[in-house]
């Protein structure tokens, strides 16, 4: 769990809450000219350029996340991640998080420590302020709720709505990658539990276990898409698996879809895993989740400002909301699309 | 736990996440006009006026809250006051919240509905938009992580740091019933298991059993300042306990504090119910926590204005910050304040 097996272990309650805050949120610099005030009152002061955008995201131990192969660094980098994904699909710039934190006394202050190493990466990188939240003890287990909040004018917002029959649907980045990644995770779960000894072999894997365990927020798409200044009509981020939020684009917008299932864009190591697990890369790609890619419509007449471009892959189109929501197979047969995106209310 | 016994259990996986997110949702229309979206999308959309207040709280079940005694309806009202009570310490107005929830598969659908029926109510008595949120399973028990986002005109937000030496400390309310109440349920928790067939006669707790199953946020105390035209120079809220909010606001303002024990004010039933339990009432007001009543100072030339209000009362002065923060006792001596806070850190 802590990286440095050696390290003290302090109990948290050796700190208090108010110690504990003040020692774990005490590396954060206010780098933003719009936060005015940041931790250290009753609540953060914001002053707002445009319109604010609000996203909210919960994490918890056994259910989104297991620490027997998930660091904590990098625990706490994804919980910000996720959260600044969604503003991204917004088609805004995230500047501020709040962090709230529930954690069992069998957290050291020093695994605290190393959760708050990863949102302060995730924050110095993608240049946002932690400007508030909570830290609690809980019965069992960890919690990180993080609330993410961002900025952008009025007129470049981009809805799951506003997508029209005929419009081109994209898709950034490849899909399938984190949960195959999860998968392989697992799978040497297992093997260690048999044979804690075991030297796992994950060169084959190194791409699927980087996308589950350090996901990265598509903000380059987003600064992309302005240099060719083309807005997205509709946009909403792959947290759930492709055909989940290709049915909500479709849903909220009132349109049907064509999806081409030959034009999913998969990484090799997707396929040659796909192929060593007898998993189908289609499937997977439909409704693996977590992998943080932006999905969205652009009017027709905006595709030659994104065809060459390497990280954008059209792979459908929009039709008439009566023509329903189709997959065309690679056999040319039309299959109708259902979510079966991962769902944290049926794990349990 | 639920209120009418006799309801139908729904499994939460029948609904699904989406499906229980919209069931749950449905009824929250959005009403205020700087709402520009709100749950239906990747985040919300809101259009300030003024700056923006961000406060975050996390309550944990067997932490925070015992459902033996706390009706989720009561549970739900609450986590969004507690929310709501910050942003009102900033002397701001409370606008949207988002509510994040976890769950365990203990939990039916009807629950949950009583929850939400609770935050509803708060919702509309305070007249805040519920514009987003999350709810996920937990591996044990029920989390609730609420964000309260306000607005304010710059120059009237209130923070921590304003006291000035020869401020006036002024409270609203009265303290410590809060704290009793929990005392006050918890024995009845314990004569109950011991004699399930026991009816306990409660008349002579009612407003300590509120104070803590039903706390309110004091959005009348902010709008009595406004039209007093006072404005204080520092302002938290008591969510800890008079003594560790004192503290704050002596330490952000670097002051020193004269806090009259004579002074503060106590409710009768928390005086009777203090012999009865044979604790002292000060201790109890100093360290007894979850009061949500407004603690802040004011310029001594504003006292003629709040002076006839029998909803604030004045209980010490600011100092300088080298005499230190000290009660002073019915007996006249002069005792250092220390932080006895309810500290959620420490409780487990």
């Amino acid at each position: 769990m802590l990286e440095n097996k050696n390290n003290a272990k302090t109990d948290i309650s050796e700190l208090g809450e108010f110690g504990l805050i003040d020692h774990l949120t005490s590396q954060f610099e206010v780098k933003h000219k719009t936060t005015i005030k940041g931790i250290g009152d009753d609540a953060a002061v914001i002053s707002p350029e445009g319109k604010m955008i609000v996203t909210t995201d919960l994490l918890v131990e056994g259910v989104h996340f297991d620490l027997s192969y998930m660091p904590l660094k990098h625990l706490g980098y994804k919980a910000v991640i996720v959260n600044l994904s969604d503003v991204y699909a917004m088609n805004a710039i995230p500047t501020q998080i709040t962090v709230s934190l529930a954690v069992s006394n069998r957290f050291p202050v020093e695994a605290l420590e190393e959760l708050y190493a990863g949102i302060a990466t995730a924050a110095k990188l993608y240049e946002i302020d932690v400007v508030g939240g909570d830290t609690t003890s809980s019965t069992s287990g960890m919690m990180i709720s993080i609330t993410a909040i961002g900025q952008a004018d009025e007129k470049e917002i981009v809805y799951r709505d506003g997508a029209k029959e005929n419009d081109l649907l994209v898709v950034s980045g490849d899909l399938g990658a984190a949960y195959l990644g999860l998968q392989v995770l697992e799978r040497e779960k297992q093997v260690f539990k048999v044979n804690p000894a075991s030297q796992p072999d994950l060169d084959a894997y190194t791409y699927l276990i980087e996308r589950q365990l350090k996901p990265e927020a598509r903000k380059d798409i987003i600064q992309l898409l302005k240099e060719l200044e083309v807005k997205p009509t509709a946009m909403i981020d792959i947290s759930d698996g492709l055909s989940s939020e290709v049915l909500h684009i479709c849903k909220n917008s009132k349109v049907g879809c064509n999806l081409y299932e030959d034009k999913i864009p998969l990484d090799p190591q997707v396929i040659n895993t796909c192929e060593e697990f007898k998993l189908d890369s289609t499937t997977i790609a439909l409704s693996g989740g977590e992998d943080y890619e932006l999905l969205f419509t652009i009017k027709n007449e905006d595709f030659p400002r994104i065809k060459a471009n390497p990280n954008l892959t059209v792979i459908g189109h929009m039709t008439n909301e009566n023509e329903g929501v189709h997959l065309i197979t690679r056999a040319n047969t039309k299959i109708p699309l259902v979510a079966r995106g991962w769902n944290a209310l049926n794990k349990d």
